[in-house]
């Protein structure tokens, strides 16, 4: 076998493409309907004055010999790797430096290319439901076993199941895993761990060896106290976590590109730090986020970008207020909204894609149906309050007598 | 084993990274010093000003509501896509399609990844010396054996010597390897393959089942009319070759970011398409080049943007030629140069480290020792032609007597 078949063992296409297809078939046959899109978890505002600003400056400096740059260093820029350690981390009380920051341009692809770090032969846990590319990245690596069609599972992935009846907090495996994908706040169901609840995590991983892969792409919606910004706020994650930071999410850079992982450099397996590791992946296979984006994550966290910023943010935890007070209002159980964007709501009866096709068709609104995170997703449903106010409310609106 | 026992194989660190070090310890004992870099193959000139005025106006669209754009399209915009289809490929008279064009943040991310498509069991071939990302990654992946210290080689890695002996054009190896990695015109040697030499190897691996993995990265700098700018401009190419390009040397966007990769959709290996291999990859583990930055890519294909980036190139190659007759006169046997921004020297007696030493300590020169591009690239040394033209002059001139 010269090509690699773990390709072919993914089931159909990427979750987020199937959905795109699906709509574009239906505008394409119903060109009169206005629909509404609170699918894929995009944002809709623009980006922030100030940053634009400070990516204007950028591009100009780009165009003058004495301020041109070149390439960045492959770990990125200090200015920003400083700025996040003492905004991100120093200030809640972390102890996250500079130089266990790697800059890169999305929290996607590190998630993704994570896994390389570890062994065909090292096993993963994942909450179910869960963001896809945790296991489709080591579905590619051939780390998963055989897809099991019935249960819609794969047969070496221990998976820990986040539902309703346990109130979202996955429960502790009996099977050790070597890599724990942890999501808070959690991508689909907008739910948290606290830190009580993060701490067993932490401490499980450190009894048996394990590293936390901790998804915290969503840390700026966290509203209530006692859900940790980082999982650096837990003692002992230093020696079993790496952390993965967006900027899509907190200041709208889906389309800018930018991102950032954290790796302390206490987190050491059979001897091997894994910050080295990673910084010579970064090396030999990356070159750097580019200057432009680099300024502008640096523009974030100014007064200005801070502000706004937030802003934003509260922008769209309205809309996931409208949302989940509107479904509630019409009878669905909802869940998430209050630390994320994200409200996940039961179908009741029918299935994941069955309550997608209905809503688009009757409604005319995008949402992504919950079976696409992983087999106990069925039944749900996943709404994102980064659509506009108005587009929010007419798409709770049209839900009524769904 | 848990963690990936193979990035420890890897001798030392990337070699650009040790050269930063070096120079950066030069400098720091030698402040006096007035240092001239002609090692890394970064640019030096400026963004032209139609790609300037273009990243401005995206930016700005990103802060407007009603232009702000979010998540790109996994494979690139279509604007893109076409203009490089129709500019790159199809006025060249080869048979490339808008579809067939992957648009990425760069040739290195690419050119790492690509390996990924192929099982831990493809072989492959590379010559020697050439830009090491193809192998580091391959030896990231488990692909390449054990290293043999006293040979600086790899035991599972098929070596096509290039050296002045055969005038920097490599046989066809004995063994038959699955992945061939070609650089034309070659980093570092500045040399090329012409049409018929590379026609060979097109007839090879299809002949073979061999895929051949084509830079172009340098394509801009061809000025011989037989030298062939893409690999697609070969009968047959389409069934066996996977081609990256980048904007990094022909537009200067080595800060910027953005590549791509072509993959025909005839290139099939055990029924498999690796088109759409790329394309699942592209959307498991990349979320998209920034829209600024496609938007920069496409200015590059203006009328404007074509006139600015070919002074540029004219600019660079004119560095060339003062390094490559300049070091003649100085009775270095050189090389490259002519379709390159690369001078490839012989050091004589000197290893290339040693040479690297010297220039260093003597004339405060920055290169790049040969070696470190593969064991036959001993005794040689890489020279760029992307300094200013002053600097240019004046490194050539300290050369005298070294």
């Amino acid at each position: 076998m010269k090509i690699n078949h773990n390709y072919q063992k993914l089931p159909g296409s990427y979750l987020f493409s199937t959905i795109a297809k699906k709509v574009a078939a239906y505008g394409k046959e119903h060109p009169e309907a206005e629909i509404i899109r609170l699918g894929i978890g995009d944002v809709t505002l623009p980006i922030a004055p100030s940053i634009v600003k400070a990516m204007h400056e950028a591009v100009e400096e780009m165009g003058h010999a004495e301020t041109f740059r070149g390439y960045a260093p492959d770990l990125g820029y200090d200015f920003l790797r400083e700025a996040i350690a003492k905004t991100d981390y120093q200030r809640l009380g972390c102890e996250v430096f500079a130089d266990e920051i790697f800059i890169s341009d999305g929290a996607k692809c590190d998630c993704g290319n994570i896994q390389e770090l570890f062994s065909a032969e090292a096993k993963i846990a994942v909450c179910d439901p869960v963001y896809p590319v945790y296991v489709d990245s080591n579905v590619m690596a051939g780390r998963t076993g055989e897809w099991d069609e019935t249960f819609g599972r794969w047969s070496n992935v221990i998976y820990l199941p986040c539902t309703k009846e346990n109130g979202f907090v996955p429960e502790l495996p009996k099977e050790t895993p070597d890599l724990i994908y942890l999501c808070n706040p959690n991508n689909p169901t907008g739910t948290t761990l606290n830190r009580e609840q993060l701490k067993v995590w932490v401490d499980y991983a450190n009894a048996h060896d394990a590293v936390i892969m901790y998804d915290a792409a969503y840390e700026a919606y966290i509203q209530e106290e006692d859900v940790p910004h980082s999982i650096f706020a837990i003692d002992g994650a230093r020696s079993c976590a790496v952390e993965f930071r967006s900027f899509s999410k907190n200041a709208g850079f889906t389309g800018v590109r930018l991102g950032f992982t954290v790796i302390p450099k206490e987190l050491v397996r059979e001897g091997v730090s894994l910050h080295s590791m990673w910084a010579r992946r970064h090396g030999t296979k990356y070159n750097g986020a580019p200057y432009i984006q680099q300024k502008a994550g640096l523009a974030v966290y100014g007064d200005e970008g801070q502000r706004e910023i937030r802003e934003q943010i509260r922008y769209y935890m309205r809309n996931a207020k409208v949302i989940y007070e509107g479904l509630k209002k019409l009878g669905y159980e909802v869940f998430g909204g209050v630390n994320s964007p994200y409200v996940w709501l039961h179908t009741g009866e029918r299935s994941s894609w069955e309550f997608f096709d209905e809503l688009l068709d009757k409604a005319h609104v995008v949402g992504t149906p919950g079976s696409g995170f992983g087999p106990e997703g069925e039944h749900y449903f996943r709404l994102t309050g980064f659509g506009s106010y108005e587009n929010t409310v007419r798409a709770v609106e049209r839900m009524k007598g769904l």
